[in-house]
């Protein structure tokens, strides 16, 4: 099963009616009919709406919203309503509530608050989704099930410790097989008796927080144990949703580049992944192309749903400045360069009241539809209207995979030395960063992946190398291929332990290099880096691993310290191909440059490399209609030569190769190739 | 009932002579005559002293220390003693003692340390204030009754916790009108059933701290259900002490300008205003005046007790400085300025011990009267006496009002978005700060005052719009004055719901505006701000609305980014008089420049306005008597002409209107008008 | 009972092959030997391996490791293994886990973790010390015994209350003498019964974590209370030792200046003192000989083992630099020429997983003998094996001694005013500093020490005056000597009360001074301070004491703010002698001017101290040999004339008084003077 079947790509988002009297329903499909809003996303937060108490269930509400809906022809993502409990069930069933990382027992409040590892919410959202898709399957405006909302958070209650202990069991089967993985000689740890293991927190093995463990091995299971908990959330309210839908697509929506869920581990769990996209206030716009590819690559390249973003402004953070005009339309088609086949935002009316009240909303609290945001909204759906059915399935032709794996991104932020200051995400993004600006297709797959499709392997922070990983990036190199790993890779194995062998551990071979220290520095100081034979002068920051080359050729050099001259870049002939090597955190420009000299080794030239805000993307319809997206995330108008001929499909333009072709401020131009 | 009555300014202050032996204490009445110091207050911190055991009073030493300051003429303010409980009665009744925002159950320590809704606290505490009363309610010394210690803090155990559920229904009656009000449909809240109900605490709606919850509506009722649990606390002792003390006057010490008590709720039960002045180490002179005048706005413009200020340095601070020559008569004169018809310290003799033993105390640990501190309370204490009984009920003419609002206060810090970087002081205190500078006496006092004695209505940040607020400003306006509101302000009704209607919601209609959109930045940006044509450039911050005006004029504009040269300062005109709004953080001069505008159109030139260090405050006595206070603040002497002819009643000098009139550096003028 | 015999400095550390399998142990006698590594300190973390169950011991692996290490001609400290509790222990009996300050009862995890108040923890500990001397103690390779690791931390739970009570009862005797100690007629504080005293946490007396406390002095003996009951349960363990094993003598490794343990009140219970050196990233030289000559101190001048120093990168801390070349070795001669008697390592080889598998061993996870620190600490074991015995027992003759005084720490660190921002070491460390760069020998010892032998004593921030300490420094100075006090010295008595006097109390007719006032400033703000008549300005920070000469000479003068012109800095004859006063925080070319004054009253020049870089330390062994020890910390050479003659024992080269002697960069010499 894949993703639901739509005349066009779906436009519109959460819609919450049950916060309003009834009388403005119909005010609301108005606004709907003129923005072209044909697809919402209902039920969200409805627990205490449609079961109000344990033994009663009450669909009153929902089903006039449903009726409503399909009655104005609208589609429905159905949500089954358990991202948040209601309050009499953490009256009736403490159990249901979570306790927190510092060991407090939570009472009711908020969302995001149940224990996943609780019989009764396990019993009770299976049982509500069950409910759900019983009633409403066959109503043919509902599309896809929507299950809970952006799971996460953590849960450190007695019931998640006993559930720990069964997932440990299953995972080590003996006692011998766990102190060994989690290296318990040291500090006295050894386990003599399941019932001995607690999980990781505030009252065991932490101190300053969720990174600062005593023992990796524990606390890198507990977070794999928690992601695995909620998938089972998940899967529970599926099955019970299978057993009345059979055919109906299923999904939740993710968060991105979010740390507490390994999604590579849900993805064959979900028919079709979602996501919701709110990028940081400052994020580069690679940050969305990032988060958007590695949504692409959880199911293997096919296109996802944006299930949220933002009309306008935010009201979650210390700041929420407005978005820009032009800056939503921009977003969008982004998502939609990048693979995204629905449109889709939260949400449609503003809440009178509550956390989320200032949130911007399609509708604001008057109700006008004369507001800028509804404007550009209606502006949005007309063109999508316009732009019809004709990217809906297609897939993005990478050359390019970037690794991401978030037993890497634990393992890294979990450590303890070589420095607290380097995080995964930063170092992910600036190699994204490079091959952005480069103007290239990327995939973000996981460790998993089939790699031999692709010329060219980026590995960054790789710190966990697990399975027959190394053996299949050598095979990418033997073939022809690059790879390129960085500071910090292949330093430990699935369990979090130190490999018995030179750094960089299975990756050595490819890498031909070694190291025996690393030095680190406070994000203020900088030691010069040379490239190419010194004509660029970068920095290195961070950590700075001093490498023994053990055939590869040098690429660049530190210029300070006592391991002034020795290399900070290499690159090793290996096979057909090359392993190429970061031993440090490079400046942008830094990584610019050794990024450009892996891709010139493939010719893979990019489009647009000298626009360093144009971003371009291409996708690959069904039929082999190929779409090249050209986006200006600079306020300023720009004009470049088309690379390929072909039709503006937002405007009607036609191009030919080389022809000048225009750009607005934030503007946006979607050629049909030729 | 009103102020105690005096025959001229008390003088002097807490004086805690039970940590001292007795022989210690002829020394301190012997320093106090060398003081001119008549007024002592006695018994804050007793109740382990008074009462060691549950069926035990012991007043033999309390006894001894009113015999002893009655032998020595002095009155005294007595405390009910009951600002901290005592051990026994925290290990006797773990109930007494506190849980903490955190979920901590407190155990004994500290003060400030009952559970509001304790029963046996409630019990206790009423029973001790009665005997306290009983005792001493006939000694011709106790001048006024002192009910607890600066009440405050909050307590989230399972007593408040009914106590609140209680308050609840006799403020919602039914569960639909509560779910109503707080917009229980978001996030699945609605509840079934009362005892859902939770305190809002870190354990239940809140992260991030006390300002960072998912339901604003519950945090707000749970900021106003503790205010009025310790009011019903100090109403409890009150009552007992009426039974065997009828005429007395009776106070608790407030703290000015203290977010979690609403003193406007509080102010009918006292029977006069007191308050203890500790001005933050940075703040600028109209800090002060500002809380001297919110506390004299408590009682309907009556005059006000200063309770407490030091004599120098504090202790409690990270740093303390010392207060430099000058600096405390100042103050001291500047709170008579403002309305204090008492002026006293905390405290008369340094304690020996724990955490206040460096708190500057009037006597320091060697006993002597030659430290420059003591030196300048005698010389106080001694133009106190020579200024006698002419200010006592003095009132001050002010033609200005400013609108303070608990509600407001907690609505706006408590709100997700637009920016956590406004806080209600900072901008009360601009405002405030703009009309001080100019010269003008102001009162400030709350939303249900009487407004129709006023030519001009200040009310910034005035989140929260309650009752009919809206249509007496607009009454101001129509006959003729001036309203002037701010960017954030009637943006949502009592429940914390936004008004159904363009912002600014009910002042709309006064402001002659609509607002659909609003930015917000970091707090080092400034967006350039053209006033007065384009002669005063200042800058804007924090939060930018969008305004589209609807009749009103444009004062002043933004200069940058996508809505450069919309409008940041407007006025409009309504009835005879005109509503003005500014739709941001103005920088200081621009605050100025604005309200200069306002003050000019009703001819409140102000006195001084040149001098921004020059403070006057004018108060005219019961019977007719006109007192100008003149306060340099500045560290250097400054001479000005005279704005009425009069008498210097410090120095007995004259002046003649227009005549030059010099004031040393921190010197003080007090001119009786001719 | 004092130190090992040993035939030279032992060298060697922590090693743990408990965590590797059995054939790894082979290699790692093998590069022992390369490396000259003779000493192993085993068993620190093996109470899971040595006890598996309560009724359960297993020495197996631990004979085994024994057995290998004699079979190499290896010298063993044998720890106890108590320094973290096994997992069933804490099931078995909850107890033993601690209770935090926040009040949190810690379930199992890291180490440091066991309730020193537990019966159950201490029945078991010293059962197990028992066990392990029973079975070892005619080991000849067991030369030494080593009782847990690191202790420090603290418990907050009943046990730990009842204990409390326990010690208080026995300190004061009665609840009158214990109310009137820490002043509780403050805050209605009266103690009328025992069980009403609780530990002093965030439960409690504390508000904004351990320094904020409403009684300094109830957390004041909370904090002397923690430190003995540890010491008990390291006395425990010791009796339970010396039943089988009356001679080997009996340590556990200090940490220098760790606030929590007052090491003074420990020292007599060790037979010889050692410490774990891990100096901060930034850490002037003069810190870790400050620490050496506290730790030297414990025992009356007698040396001590340096237990435990990375070889290389620690991973504990945020960012983990890289020793530079030759620092290790720098840093290990600096210890021997403060007194140490063994150079010790944590760790032999590296931990594969959990917290430290990236903390720097002497051998690496690859287990190579090729890597620079393995080549450096191979080179150091060459050259401490080339040294032989000379320097075992060699006491440093000092003139000048420092008080340091944990108490003093604690009351001036937990004082709510006159200033949070003065830390203690910070004030040590200045006056250290001065002294070291002047190139004299120091003695730090504690304020009971007998300072009948020295010409100068310093007391840098001595806040806590005990006992007859002030009229054994008026002692000092009438014989002839100097007494060099600072800003906030003798504040209070043992109990943390204020004296009854003029600051600086008892302290004050030895300097000849009276203090009514002093003033406090942010960190950024500078008062100049003018010395040696103006030819010297530096500035004066944080606190600002007003001080009124009564017969002191002024040296230094504050030059801005209202007390400008008043001392700063003061000297008072008395007797033969002189009392010294700085009356702030001075930087350091203050304290340098003001020391060297001192110094230069006694003729006491030093060596090379125009050198700031330039250590030089003097030990004179038992036969009277006597070794001056020159260690250059900067990273280039540097030639200066030998102040004696000698033969320079590293490398064999003789130097004549006068003749030029030259080190390389980060270079030691240690000259046996002729």
């Amino acid at each position: 099963m894949t993703l639901p079947a739509t005349p066009r790509t779906p436009f519109g988002g959460d819609y919450n009616p049950e916060q309003w009297p009834e009388q403005v329903w119909k005010d609301d499909h108005r606004l709907f009919d003129a923005a072209r809003i044909d697809t919402l996303t209902v039920g969200v937060f409805t627990w205490a709406l449609t079961q109000p108490a344990e033994d009663t269930y009450d669909f009153g509400i929902l089903d006039r919203i449903v009726t409503e809906a399909e009655a104005h022809g609208r589609r429905i993502v159905l949500a089954t309503g358990t991202g948040a409990h209601p309050a009499w069930l953490a009256r009736a069933h403490p159990e249901v509530t979570r306790t927190d990382f510092e060991g407090r027992k939570h009472r009711y409040g908020q969302r995001h608050n149940s224990c996943p590892n609780s019989p009764v919410f396990r019993r009770l959202s299976a049982a509500l989704a069950g409910r759900v898709a019983e009633r409403y399957a066959h109503r043919p405006a509902v599309i896809a099930w929507h299950i809970g909302n952006e799971y996460g958070g953590a849960c450190y209650c007695d019931l998640c410790a006993a559930g720990f202990r069964t997932w440990l069991r299953e995972k080590y089967g003996t006692l011998a097989a766990l102190n060994s993985a989690w290296y318990t000689t040291f500090w006295s740890h050894t386990f003599h008796d399941w019932d001995e293991i607690e999980p990781p927190s505030a009252l065991t093995e932490h101190w300053r927080g969720p990174d600062h463990t005593a023992f990796q091995g524990i606390t890198l299971d507990y977070l794999r144990f928690m992601s695995d908990a909620m998938l089972r959330n998940f899967r529970d309210e599926k099955a019970a949703i299978r057993r009345h839908s059979p055919d109906t697509p299923v999904t939740t929506n993710f968060m991105g580049m979010y740390r507490p869920i390994d999604y590579h581990r849900w993805a064959p769990h979900l028919d079709f992944a979602s996501w919701d996209a709110y990028p940081p206030e400052d994020a580069h716009p690679s940050w969305a192309a990032l988060s958007h590819d590695l949504m692409r690559g959880l199911k293997a390249g096919r296109p996802f749903w944006l299930m949220e973003q933002a009309p306008t402004t935010t009201a979650c953070r210390d700041v929420n400045p407005v978005k820009r005009p032009g800056v939503m339309r921009l977003h969008s088609w982004q998502a939609v360069a990048h693979g995204a086949d629905a449109v889709l935002y939260f949400q449609m009316r503003a809440s009178r009241g509550a956390s989320e009240k200032l949130f911007g909303a399609v509708i604001n609290h008057a109700g006008r539809d004369d507001t800028r945001v509804f404007r550009e909204v209606a502006a949005l759906g007309a063109e999508l209207e316009r732009f019809g059915p004709v990217a809906l399935g297609a897939r993005t032709p990478a050359r390019v995979a970037l690794l991401f794996d978030w037993d890497s991104w634990w393992a890294l932020e979990i450590s303890d030395g070589p420095s607290r200051l380097v995080r995964y995400q930063h170092v992910v993004l600036g190699y994204y960063r490079a091959l952005w600006e480069a103007g290239v297709d990327i995939d973000v797959v996981p460790v998993t992946a089939d790699l031999t499709g692709y010329d060219v392997v980026v590995a960054p922070a790789l710190h966990m190398v697990k399975g027959d990983l190394a053996q299949r990036l050598e095979a990418v190199a033997r073939r022809g291929g690059s790879v390129l790993a960085t500071y910090l890779s292949a330093r430990v194995d699935e369990d979090d332990n130190a490999f018995l062998a030179d750094v960089p551990g299975p990756l050595g071979r490819l890498m031909g290099i070694r190291i025996d220290e690393w030095d680190a520095r406070e994000a203020d100081f900088g030691n010069p880096v040379h490239l190419a034979g010194g004509q660029l002068e970068t920095a290195a920051r961070l950590v700075f691993e001093i490498i023994t080359p053990q055939g590869a050729d040098v690429l660049g050099t530190y210029q300070a310290d006592f391991y002034a001259g020795t290399p900070a870049v290499t690159r090793n002939a290996f096979g057909a191909g090359h392993g190429w090597y970061v031993g440090t955190d490079l400046d942008q420009d830094g990584i610019d440059w050794t990024v450009r000299q892996v891709l010139d080794t493939h010719g893979l030239a990019g489009r647009h490399r000298d626009q360093p805000l144009l971003e371009s993307a291409a996708r690959v319809a069904p039929d082999g209609t190929r779409l090249l997206f050209l986006l200006n995330h600079a306020a300023d108008p720009l004009t470049v030569p088309a690379t390929t001929g072909g039709t503006d499909l937002l405007t009607g333009e036609t191009f030919t190769t080389g022809e000048p072709i225009t750009l607005d401020g934030r503007g946006v131009r979607v050629l049909r190739e030729n």
